[in-house]
């Protein structure tokens, strides 16, 4: 679903999804020279594949449960972050996210680095 | 208080306050190269004075309710954000927040520009 972005100042609503989870899509809510940000929907064993951005990244578990794979030098961490925890990756780290139950995000994305 | 800041990929916990918001301090989360995440808390009646930063800047409403004015050539434009609204500004605009009710909000500043 491709939804019109925001403009500055312009509120966006990211409450969780409740029962609307499963139905939909994730979206680009915004973006501007230096940010980027999205919010990721994973149905429970959904994953987003492994990749990497040149800048940082925060990730804000909305609802449900996340699995957060982060990938350096071939070996894997994992961290769960449940509804209403975030955390921060540097730029340039592989990583993939799945959801580990049906689970929503905001992602922040640094660009232009 | 002055936590310790988070290392990449720890979790940190950004849920609501409630009844511990009136005797939490706004506190930085991380600080990284390109990115900084802060939590403002806004007990009612509390304003954040005007200021601008250089890079581009979320607010996203944790709880209760919120004032953004953003001051562009003099004129003043309002927006209300409640829990669960999101908003972002472009570099270098004025701005001032205003708790409408007892709120938090993360703050995520884009830095190095």
């Amino acid at each position: 679903m491709a939804l019109p972005h925001a403009a500055p100042a312009q509120p966006v609503d990211v409450a969780p999804l409740g029962a609307a989870l499963t139905s939909t899509q994730s979206s680009a809510l915004f973006k501007s020279p230096g940010l980027e940000v999205m919010r990721l929907v994973l149905p429970a064993g959904k994953v987003f594949p492994p990749h990497k951005v040149d800048g940082e990244i925060t990730l804000h578990c909305l609802e449900g449960e996340l699995e957060l794979s982060v990938l350096t030098d071939g070996a894997e961490q994992r961290q769960r972050l449940r509804a209403g925890q975030l955390c921060y990756l540097e730029g340039g780290v592989t990583h993939a996210v799945t959801g580990i139950s049906d689970a929503s995000a905001l992602v922040t994305i640094v660009l232009g680095r």
